[in-house]
């Protein structure tokens, strides 16, 4: 049975009063498997904590970092126990372990985001067909759940493109033989590095010319796929979210799925869409959280200046420490309850029956959601900095890296944040909605 | 038992795709009697939204009113069925139905919550007696709020006062033969008008010169209680929130209540002023809710203008309607999030025994969420105005008195924005907060 | 020989030490005539700021302040002193003049710029005819600028209209006889009350049927003319700015002047809404700057509270009181130097010779300002009520006028904030702008 | 004689309809020496603009620079010109053609102002001695400066430390022998590792124990001068900005000379500290506009995305674009006013002769605009990323730059936001301030 994140649970260490007011507070899961997901997370954010420098310097973080994950179950929470996953079904609560593990790392955390976006909708088959009655389909959902599991797999999503249509992606895929041909190049290649399998968003034409979004799945190594290592942004370099180039890239007729009609803003392709809003959203959250207790822990433990005043009696400084309160407090609120939102969406309806307005519906809060958390948590972070009084201009300052890192929210998949503005607003204003 | 808010009550309404945007994701209670007192509160909304126009004209609404709130049960919310109430232990879920009332009418919704502060605290304390196995105490609660319920009793909680100091009154309370002698003078005396019983806030000396903290129960028409009716502000002006001045007032000794120590600001008075900051938010989110869907539906009605556009397909306009749901979205999530958290402070702590770090965590986080709603507030109406395109401006629209009364937010008990700021931050910070 | 604003006339009294801060660096007029018409603003302004409460309650002002205005040459400013006005060619020191005005009666203001668009048009055209060497128009620009110093006439301009073209009056002149007939709804009829003449912006069409943008001069007591009289907005309120109607009401036909063709944006058009931008927020600014000045002679007197604090040792009145200092100073020199910008294009072009793209660019620029400046107003206003403690927000105190005065701005002639935006974005993006 | 910047100079090349918009009303210098200044800023932008990123790389440039700026008088615009000087007098123009460098080069533009700040104390006190008829010590200044020019010689300010105390340095002057013997580590060394002479901010103690406020002239390659080479920041690294160390570090008497008593804010101090607060703001200032221009460039030029829509035609886009003008428009007339205002105090003050509450007073006018250029600035650079949708977040992208350079301006010399905004507030509210 579900609690509201306030129930404590049975035997639940209660918060205690030398627990810092940064983190009294913050996102707790409202499953039993969520609770424990979200306690593997701040386990792994340990360990990585003192390791995001390196691999931020390297651009780069090591295979051996998704082996981690993999072992521990973190890369396959959504998957049901019996498959060798940690039942997570809340995306809620799998988007609370995301901030946590963004803390301290978020280039992965958007890279197992991107990853369990795909093991999560299947999960999500599974369970619909289980609850249909349709056997054979939930076998094979759990079947590759299982595989998953078994061979670590990894996973990257591969969507954006340069100018793109999110209804019609310019990647192609053109039957030939028994199998597709892809062509096309995806940017902010998430994960790439990484993964064992590409989930690749094309178009391809049914015999009518009809244009139809589907999803191609190409193993690593296949010939015609090239990484193109072109990745030197400003931060959330360790992510290492080079493009991707498909050139006549074959693959076998069953690795291509067709998800809906193309050119559209279907209720198939919103729900492809609904969560990652949130999963982006999860590493500015958890970046700003890191920067506020950050700043906290450095302006107490600071003497007084060469005029005797310490930091934390200055007017501005208890001002902007007050005003980060305020705003990672409506951060987090409206995060988590967008993503309660989500659950109850899925809850009710099985994928792909729910109208269309209610589809842009939950997806207006969803990208409202991410609207507001990306945008606080640049403000946090700014604020932080300012808090430190130049010693987190310096890179040696990991203030320095949340300020590149958070910079990314606004950019990232589905909308950036001008065309969320434009998106919602006119969800928002009872039009349909023309700005993808 | 509690669901999260997204869970749908057995046999309730879906929510249909005809909802519009503006209301699909308000605020919904967690508990059964919170659900229906959110349906009544609906219910008296729509009773008074054709009448405020009047009231605030009038700088008054009638007694009729109160009388009504009473037969409803609206007033007696937190009182236990048994003694004649509606059973609602949830502030948060109380909180709800203020938002809602507030739609039509924030006057009458601040006037009530300062009542049903007395009232949950009885509720509480009935409670925390039946727990610890007190039951002479348990019954004496409990025969106080029946015959509240019996009575149609209102009461006016009067604890503002110029230039103030939140941990002694500078009203004072002197002992005169059996019973006590007040004076002072109060400000902000909200519901004053219609009180049967004032609930004041005074500073008495123990025997060795200890200023205590206590509440004095002054029946209507007591000697020496004037209400000054001097209540002409910008906005809530059918509030008739006029100052009310004690000159040599005598009440029994009973009716005298030591709270706490004076001077200090102890768990015993944080819990006092625990809900209060939710409860005054609840007016300026009512108020930005029904500005946001006004226009909205205002916009929608609107035909094309001279040079054929309509307003919802300008760019500013779309831009103006999202910042409005982002806004509002985070005003309402935040409110909610900290409303469960006191109900969490509540359950796991009986009255006044929590350590006053705990009070002050509690406390800070209600004070942010009351900082981030009545300023998302004032920006909701502000671009609600803005999109209204100047007929928002005249006194005829709705708008305009929204406009003004959601201004009133900021200065609202216990803590004016710029000293819960400093609160805030001194907590926040980890310093023992100094502002109150 | 015009100065730089910042080097002082020749036997000026130097500020001294005792000026308050925030009055330091108020604006200043750059021309000997422009500062002898500041001074005068500061008498007049002394004189109306204790009746200011008196008009607004009235929701409007006697027509014997206008005559006042005209006695003393205010209301001829722009007219050369031979024909008995004030020399003032710069609209900069006009504009700075306007300000000094407003900070003690904004209606008043508005209402006399609207008047004054009109008369420095006419001194325009004198000074341009001049130039030409076409004495005779140049003669008659003179005896009509020595006519209305002489029966002190006051003129209010009427264009704005519900749903408007600013390109296109939706108001027409009809031919009959040999004159015209108006028909059409004038909304914001500012300083008609008082008006002698109406400048009414009307289409009529040529005999091919284009339609002509053009003004008529209707003045007062001519049939057909109604003041309807339905000024009742927040504030703002002894302008008395309410609709006129004209119905079949007939003028002369040399009553009637061509502007230029309408439905397009012309050279001639801008040049008509170049000035009245800044106009609009000289009141805005003259307001923000009482208000600013207001709060900090209140806080200076006043006393410590019930715990010994000052409000000026208190850290967030620091903060929102320097962020006034920073945003008036802002708005005081966008205001300055855009108007100095309009002074240079009016010193370089004769009227309506400039290519339509110099006139976007100097509108943009002064729409710009406008932008800026009704907003900084709104926010310091807003400031100035916060650091006020609650005391603002009482009608007595004329902070309470000032908050609900400020925020006519952004609705303000001839672009409201929204469509502002829009018109100084596509300038700026280099579109050719559409909108009006 | 004097102009203001919009009235054209004779023979001035005028604006043409072809200049975007974004540069149009861009800042003007007001005297003649100043325009050439200006022209000459704009030539050496236009040679650095092509190095930036090769300086940013290498996080330095060469002194080839610093030889260049010499040789064509840059570095030497305040020097008379009978001193081989451009003789700029107006700090104004000095500061409108730093924001001119600062477009290509923000890094090389902070050296150079520290090293002017030297320069144009030199020239304000030969113009004083001249004007003072104290001809002797007017030569030995002029021969300072001359020798200055004949040498190419490059100068440092060291004023900022790690916790300071702007009036008193921690950095000490003992006496030994005929001598100083300096002691003490100063950060933000800008210009330090190409400067032929170090300024170096000391306190030394009068015989009576007094501390006094005093500069020391240190040559390059003094025994015990540290250049520490520390200097890792997000941006602004080309400046190399590293601490230096002085250990032991012995001067002879003539080169350490004493400004004011330490330990107290005084005229003589606040004259030293007047301009480098818009020096400082210069950079973040032409960062801006160099970021605006810049992405409108990008946004003319990109065609269609894979719906059909131009940039420059979607909402978000022209609303963002209009913020940026209207921001910028504030920044630079905030920033040329509180310039202009300098320029008349100096005018009005001979050196260390105002009453210290007029220096508070021009002190505060000059940090309010410091205040408001560095975070417009970094509102306008955010803006123009959002606006380049992703492609200003890559390092390959000049946006990338600025960005990182200009989030310095905050922390940058004399004071930091959070002391400027409680200074600017104290002043304002008539305190004599305590926060530097």
């Amino acid at each position: 049975m579900r609690r509201t994140e306030y129930e404590p649970a049975a035997g639940s260490t209660e918060t205690t009063p030398a627990t810092p007011f940064a983190t009294r507070y913050e996102l707790q899961a409202v499953t039993e498997p969520g609770r424990k997901l979200v306690a593997l997370a701040e386990t792994l954010a340990t360990e990585l904590a003192p390791r995001a420098a390196e691999f931020e310097r390297d651009g780069h973080y090591p295979r051996s970092v998704i082996d981690r994950l993999a072992e521990t179950g973190y890369l396959y929470s959504p998957v049901p126990e019996e498959f060798g996953g940690l039942g997570v079904v809340s995306a809620h609560d799998r988007l609370v372990a995301a901030t946590r593990l963004a803390r301290a790392e978020p280039s992965v955390t958007i890279g197992t985001n991107m990853h369990l976006a795909v093991v999560s909708t299947l999960a999500r088959g599974y369970r619909a067909a289980k609850a249909a009655g349709r056997e054979e389909m939930a076998q094979a959902a759990g079947a590759t759940m299982a595989r998953f599991v078994a061979n670590k797999t990894a996973v990257a999503t591969l969507v954006s493109e340069a100018n793109q249509d999110l209804t019609q992606p310019a990647t192609t895929a053109e039957a030939r033989g028994d199998g597709w041909v892809l062509n096309g190049r995806k940017i902010f290649g998430t994960m790439a590095p990484h993964a064992d399998l590409y989930s690749v968003a094309v178009t391809r034409r049914a015999e009518d010319g009809t244009p139809i979004y589907g999803f191609a799945l190409v193993p690593k190594g296949t010939p015609g796929v090239t990484l193109n290592g072109d990745w030197d942004p400003i931060g959330m370099r360790a992510s290492d979210s080079g493009s991707v180039t498909f050139s006549d890239c074959w693959i076998p007729g069953s690795a291509l799925r067709d998800l809906a009609p193309a050119g559209t803003m279907t209720t198939a392709l919103q729900e492809r869409y609904l969560v990652p809003p949130l999963a982006h959203a999860s590493a500015p959250l958890g970046i700003a959280e890191f920067a506020h207790g950050h700043v906290l822990s450095a302006l107490a433990s600071r003497g007084p200046d060469a005029r005797g005043r310490r930091a934390i009696d200055r007017a501005t400084i208890q001002q902007l420490a007050a005003e980060n309160t305020v705003d990672l407090g409506a951060a987090r609120a409206i995060f988590a309850r967008a993503a309660l939102a989500i659950d109850a969406y899925f809850a009710r309806f099985a994928p792909d029956t729910a109208p269309v307005d209610e589809a842009h519906a939950i997806s207006a809060e969803a990208n409202a959601a991410k609207l507001f958390v990306t945008h606080a948590a640049m403000r946090v972070v700014e604020r932080a900095m300012t808090m430190s009084g130049g010693a987190g201009y310096m890179n040696s300052n990991p203030l320095a890296r949340a300020y590149r890192d958070v910079r990314a929210g606004p950019f990232m998949h589905p909308m950036a944040s001008h065309v969320a503005y434009e998106y919602v607003g006119q969800v928002t204003l009872g039009k349909a909605p023309e700005a993808f």
